[in-house]
């Protein structure tokens, strides 16, 4: 830590700042009453997100549709009287599914379609792959089946999440490493592609694509996910016939990088003006699909919290910033940048808030934090009960904010309800029509209140 | 209070019990940690629903459906091994919608139709009703504006639900006198027919019917629920055209009430056999959708919490009554007959519990109870927070539980999330599409985990 750091931490630490114990529970529920008529009586969110699903669409990065909704959020933000909208410019990859994605096996004579579709990031096949399939169910079942029978081979992740979890959230985590990895971890024993069963607990015929990485020293090799009516119908095949024949064609294509954008926009703070509470979620999606829930409504969310707090006339201590973020997806260059731009200049983050994990009914934050920020917002928490914010746990904040992590900032993430969202994450299903308006409006206002007893409190320092 | 039932409540006070202090929290987390893993890895509730609202579909009291209804409910309850499956007689009302109902107004020469239904009880219109349209929000407008402008005219009740208040519960309570007393209000100012804004935060096409009922000593006038765009657009029409002309053409019958009835198992208790522990929901719905949220959901909860049992071969103290009642929409017979019979035969219920607010997220518990039951619940309540149910408060458990209350039952309310349910609530929305599995299968899991509390620890005793 150099020295200039060393000495604005230093004072952060000795900050002025009203206890706790000193909170005044009256004027809290006044305001944060006044945050949910704002966002329940005039909130703009959900019509803000019907034109970024409806008029601009999906918008992975690198995409023209990107740099229109990077347009669309500056001109809100303003629209909106934020202070300081400005681009900050990312360097980004730039792939593309192509136009078409087709896959198929013979069974029984009977030419059998899968709904397939390719992971980003993934070659494409260079014309069809056939080859025979082998199912696994975990990365560790490659080494135990063994080079022989795998090479040439097309490998079949068919792992399911977890039911038996109650948070989806910890369930898609312990189905993840087949779509990040899987790819290369096969191609180490001569695969020569994968499918992936899709990530969701919905049994549907939508096939849920997602972020997937290549190792260096091992070939590429083309990966695709197959919706989970499908995968239960491969995997029943393949009882009945172990060397059946599958087909798949991926027509995608990487690019050099492109420069695109995060949008960043303030409201000044009249106390502590250089020091910021970030507020967002991530502008980028994937290709297929509208981004509603991943993550248009953390995007229209945040920008919201402005709205709502620009309404309210509140003028915050601290500089609220609202960042959407680019990238998340398929790099997090965007959270990357915006970290390193931080530090570079020396900026103090006092702390992050991020919408990133759909727009239902909230439930509460999980903190990345110390623990004596985590005890303070337990304290101060019940405030917050009237409204369906019951949880508060330690644990993961968000993909975007999470480069801002050091020893002493606060990272929050929104928890709403987590049942339905993987019925709709990465998939076609994810559009506008499933945002239910007031649970995106109730996510919104506990975000503006949370930032109001951030600000107020200055719970960590 | 009759002798037999003093001596049995003295009884019921002194009654041996384990302390809630006395909790085994160890024991408690294994049996409901093995509740949710049997509902959510092998729960058979989402696809029993699927067959009640796609093989049976509506079944309004009175109707064929709900014949077949009670004979599905009382097969599969003997499917899952239930003791003492059997039909209680209960007498219901029978009203048909008819074959059309049609409404329109003619604006600036063109023909605007409005998508509305006859709300439940109301006569037909014998013919069209033609008539100018007022305008109101409240029933004590009426008053106000008098007889002399309200005669001859159609009543349209306009007052949306307040979309302030967290809980949409409220918001209904709040805009339902509209509906179930608009008419016959309207009619003591010489009204001709009503038009009531559908009962919904959604801003849709959909007309949400539900139960009206008449006064005796006014003429009966027809009503209908009009869908909150239609409604607006009328708003939006009489303003630039008063007098305009309004049409409507309403179907409906009334018939002789007919027995129906409704089916109630038990797992039996092993030490308080005589006392009761009810669990329910209801069994008849609107004639329009599926009855999927309202209240398909709470009858395949109730039996799934049977089946979870069974499966975890639990031996219950208290004997576990699942009950399936019939006719909560329009006229609570089969509660209200419940309560009689048991009135009737001295039976104990120590505790009932109905899901009657949608399959969704739990999110706890509402209270009809004493200051005992209610602490004692409070203080065991946290080993169900690892499952998403956090709320507990006193107030309305349902409707079809709410006749047995006296002084010493123990009357509860499942709270699902509330957000979504109005836009499905009593319109062609409601069907098993909208019903989410997990969030479905979650209740049930809560619902078995507070039978397994209640029957455990007799909280109120």
């Amino acid at each position: 830590m150099d020295a200039i750091k060393k000495t604005i931490l230093i004072i952060f630490m000795l900050g002025v700042s009203p206890l706790i114990n000193g909170q005044d529970e009256s004027a809290d529920s006044t305001f944060i009453r006044a945050i949910y008529d704002e966002v329940l009586g005039n909130g703009e969110c959900h019509e803000n997100l019907h034109y970024l699903c409806k008029e601009i669409g999906a918008r992975l990065s690198g995409s023209e549709e990107l740099g229109e909704a990077i347009l669309w959020g500056e001109s809100l933000l303003k629209k909106y009287n934020a202070d300081n909208v400005v681009q900050q410019p990312v360097m980004v990859p730039k792939w593309t599914r192509g136009n078409y994605e087709n896959a198929y096996f013979v069974s029984n004579k009977n030419m059998v379609r899968s709904r397939i579709t390719a992971l980003g990031g993934s070659v494409g096949t260079n014309g069809a792959v056939e080859a025979e399939v082998i199912e696994v169910k975990k990365l560790e079942d490659l080494e135990a089946i063994g080079k022989e029978k795998i090479e040439g081979k097309i490998v079949f992740f068919n792992r399911a999440m977890d039911p038996l979890l109650i948070n989806t959230g910890n369930a898609y985590g312990g189905a993840y490493d087949q779509r990040s990895k899987g790819a290369s971890e096969a191609a180490k024993y001569g695969a020569v592609g994968t499918l992936v069963r899709s990530l969701t607990h919905a049994q549907d015929t939508f096939p849920h694509t997602g972020a997937m990485s290549y190792l260096d020293d091992v070939p590429r090799i083309p990966a695709a996910a197959i919706s989970t009516v499908d995968a239960s119908a491969l995997h029943h095949a393949l009882i009945e016939n172990p060397s059946l024949k599958y087909t798949m064609e991926l027509s995608c294509t990487s690019y050099e990088d492109v420069e695109q954008a995060n949008v960043i926009a303030e409201i000044t703070g009249s106390e502590f003006p250089d020091e910021y509470i970030v507020v967002g979620g991530h502008l980028d999606s994937w290709d297929i699909g509208e981004g509603a829930h991943d993550d248009g409504a953390g995007i229209v969310q945040s920008i919201e919290v402005l709205r709502i707090l620009k309404a309210l006339n509140y003028q915050p201590r601290h500089t609220i910033r609202i960042v959407l973020f680019v990238n998340e997806e398929n790099g997090n260059n965007g959270g990357k940048t915006y970290a390193a731009e931080a530090e570079k200049n020396n900026l103090i983050h006092f702390a992050a808030i991020e919408s990133d994990a759909g727009g239902f009914s909230p439930r509460g934050f999980s903190f990345e934090a110390t623990d004596d920020a985590y005890t303070n917002y337990k304290s101060i928490a019940p405030v917050l009960e009237d409204y369906g914010v019951h949880m508060s746990r330690r644990g993961w904040s968000g993909v975007d904010i999470r480069p801002l992590k050091n020893d002493y900032v606060t990272l929050i993430g929104l928890i709403p309800d987590t049942q339905r969202y993987f019925d709709f994450h990465h998939s076609k299903r994810d559009t506008w029509e499933n945002v239910n308006k007031r649970e995106l409006e109730l996510g919104a206002g506990s975000m503006a209140s949370l930032v109001y007893l951030l600000d107020q409190y200055r719970l960590g320092k």
